[in-house]
């Protein structure tokens, strides 16, 4: 599968984003064409400076992914994070399941 | 599940981390206790700075990962990583799939 990440910093005002994250941005998100899964994380820092929220956005494969990028419902799920108050980094690719 | 998430950065030499990667480090981490999914990705870049691989080990629940984090493989398996040439952040924590 391919994946879109998104690794938000901390917030400048915590509450406000988890209320708006919640309530505005994750149904903006699930509106995103051909998303098959949707999953967040506020992970626990072990070694360096962890982000603060990270969010994940699966789709089946390359063409579905980039479909989803240059959608209308990407520019507004896209301009919506960027008014959250956190800086963001995002990046995207097929992820390797390897066998264990 | 649980996930031990570590976002390597672009290495100092990229040919000799990804051989080493793939023919000594993936075997030693493949035998930590409890691990169910190990992912990989070599991410591109959308906004901000990308880490150059994200490697995933997940685990069924909190217990298993921090019985992992205690084992001597994990101890083994952090100080190869270490000795790979690349800054790395390393977090961990419940991944939470979204209803969508």
């Amino acid at each position: 599968m391919h994946r879109v990440t998104i690794l938000y910093s901390t917030p400048t005002d915590p509450e406000t984003f988890e209320q708006r994250y919640r309530d505005e941005h994750v149904p903006l998100a699930s509106r995103l064409p051909g998303l098959k899964r949707f999953a967040l994380s506020h992970p626990r820092a072990m070694q360096g400076d962890p982000p603060y929220l990270v969010a994940e956005l699966w789709f089946d494969d390359a063409e579905s992914m980039k479909a989803a990028l240059k959608s209308p419902e990407m520019g507004e799920t896209g301009a919506h994070a960027a008014g959250l108050g956190a800086d963001m980094v995002v990046f995207s690719g097929p992820v390797d399941e390897l066998e264990i």
